[in-house]
């Protein structure tokens, strides 16, 4: 992996998303300065990353070496002023709501060196709202993780209205320099891409179990032994590639009509009830017997597995030949 | 993996699908017949194995011997009544075609021995339409795989009004025998479980394209190297459960109004029309620039190497220690 050319970075706002985030930065080589408004958070996010470390360090992942080095490079910082002197990009995981949100740019905006990026975690708000009528607008994207960030390597990136194209073009370069998978929306639109999917999906999973058609497991087996197992390699437009021999423009030509007709069936007055709600945790939890720590430990050694299966072996062009890669 | 108690099975109708089911019941050991209506067709499957084995044992996935064995197991049939002598399965893997269904049905059953079960690939068509007024309804049954069975384990499995219950558990039990993942569904609705799930999503990311806020490879990568990492080892109730520390009552708890406030956004009314497919097919060529028999042969690879690692280090239930897997 090449250095990013940001050495410096500020994490403001360090719960779940902002804790992950420390780790990627850590793990590309950044100096990380780590602030919470919240006192003791900062310092919590830093000891959880430590217990990450060391469990990495433990199941072979990482040398012992290289997990110190890590942690070093981070530290908790006393003050906002002080999180953000002499940094390249500031990556804030505040609350999703727009008045703080807003009063957060106006104070980040005031602090932070004129030529660093403030890159927000939102996975919900527009940049054009967080920042009108702030002089710093033009530095100001999203940058919207899956969660945990250093697990899952894709980041939606989108400017707001004021965004200055440069700054969005950086913030592309900087998020692969430090690992992670940035995609680029042309307009705002409520969820972004990845939770329209999912949402579209979730909506559909919930329906068929509110319906009677089946159970939990079965929904989750249709996934994860079916559907996600391409979904790992492939997004919907390479699986429909794959399954007909023209690719596809074959395959949407000839299935339209199909896609249509179960389009028209799939029911849109889907509510979360509390009944709802308390079946599907009883039925997800009859499911999922292992504990909590142990299902998220589980997915993050499996997929961290998984994405080096896909590095040591990919997809390749056509007169592309196999070659040693650098990282 | 225990030797399936069916020990013979038919193939009838050796399409794409047909032909990647010999490949399921020769890796379990079963002996396999095929038949196809069109002629040359069974043979063209068989050849289709031959190089399928051939291309897993240079990439060190299999013996020559156990290739071998696999292969001695099949053999064509020249009519539908030699497929079916003494089998205790037949897969029917004919046209999605109701009255063609019907007619074939009529003629499985006047040949096919009492006591054998009689499996339909059908990805649309109700059982209980197929075999209305049939003698021997009660042992047909759908198993609905994904493509290809061969490498994605999931089958749909749906009686229809008339199917013994006890044939549809022996169902359950045989395909779990061969190496799949048998899902039960409790009542029909077009497209099951898993094309629904898929059109659901697969509606929405036509959408983002269509509508301008994404490039078909954005998509792609929100799926490949965002949610589908999570969905290759989680249904959308696991990845809620871990994304929430009260698990999954707490999710959709706290999340529900934002559910139905993004539910309420997605559009019903996206239609593929041929200006929208020539797109998609125009974007998804420049991010997919191998051949298709390598896209398909990298797919079933990696997916193959996937189900590896889960077999491997499952998610294990509280308490239960790791231990050596007998398969």
């Amino acid at each position: 992996m090449p250095k990013p050319s940001i050495r410096t970075v500020a994490v403001v706002g360090a719960g779940v998303i902002g804790r992950s985030w420390i780790h990627v930065f850590a793990r590309a080589g950044c100096t990380v300065r780590v602030y919470d408004a919240k006192p003791g958070q900062a310092e919590s996010a830093i000891a959880w990353l430590e217990r990450d470390l060391e469990s990495a360090r433990r199941r072979g992942d990482l040398t012992a070496r290289e997990a110190r080095a890590r942690r070093v490079r981070v530290t908790a910082a006393a003050t906002l002023p002080d999180a953000v002197r002499g940094v390249g990009w500031v990556q804030e995981s505040g609350p999703e709501d727009l008045d703080l949100k807003r009063a957060m740019y106006g104070d980040l905006d005031a602090v932070t060196p004129a030529r660093a990026i403030i890159g927000s975690s939102t996975s919900a708000l527009d940049m054009s709202a967080i920042t009108a009528g702030l002089a710093g607008a033009g530095r100001c994207v999203v940058a919207h993780p899956v969660n945990p960030p250093h697990v899952i390597p894709v980041v939606e990136v989108l400017g707001g209205a004021a965004t200055d194209a440069a700054v969005v073009r950086r913030t592309m370069r900087f998020l692969a320099a430090v690992g992670q998978r940035p995609v680029l929306m042309r307009r705002y639109v409520p969820g972004f891409i990845l939770n329209r999917l999912q949402s579209a999906l979730v909506r559909e999973a919930v329906d068929l179990v509110a319906s009677g058609v089946c159970g939990v497991e079965a929904v989750d087996d249709c996934i994860r032994d079916g559907l996600g197992l391409r979904w790992a390699l492939m997004g919907p437009f390479g699986v429909a590639n794959t399954n007909a021999d023209g690719g596809v423009a074959e395959y949407f030509t000839r299935f339209r009509e199909a896609y249509h007709g179960l389009w028209a069936t799939l029911r849109t007055d889907v509510r979360f009830d509390d009944e709802l709600v308390r079946r599907l945790a009883r039925e997800t939890d009859a499911m999922l017997r292992a504990p909590l720590a142990d299902q998220r430990d589980w997915r993050d050694r499996m997929v961290g597995r998984i994405r080096r299966l896909k590095a040591a072996d990919p997809l390749r062009p056509a007169g592309r030949p196999a070659r040693k890669r650098s990282r």
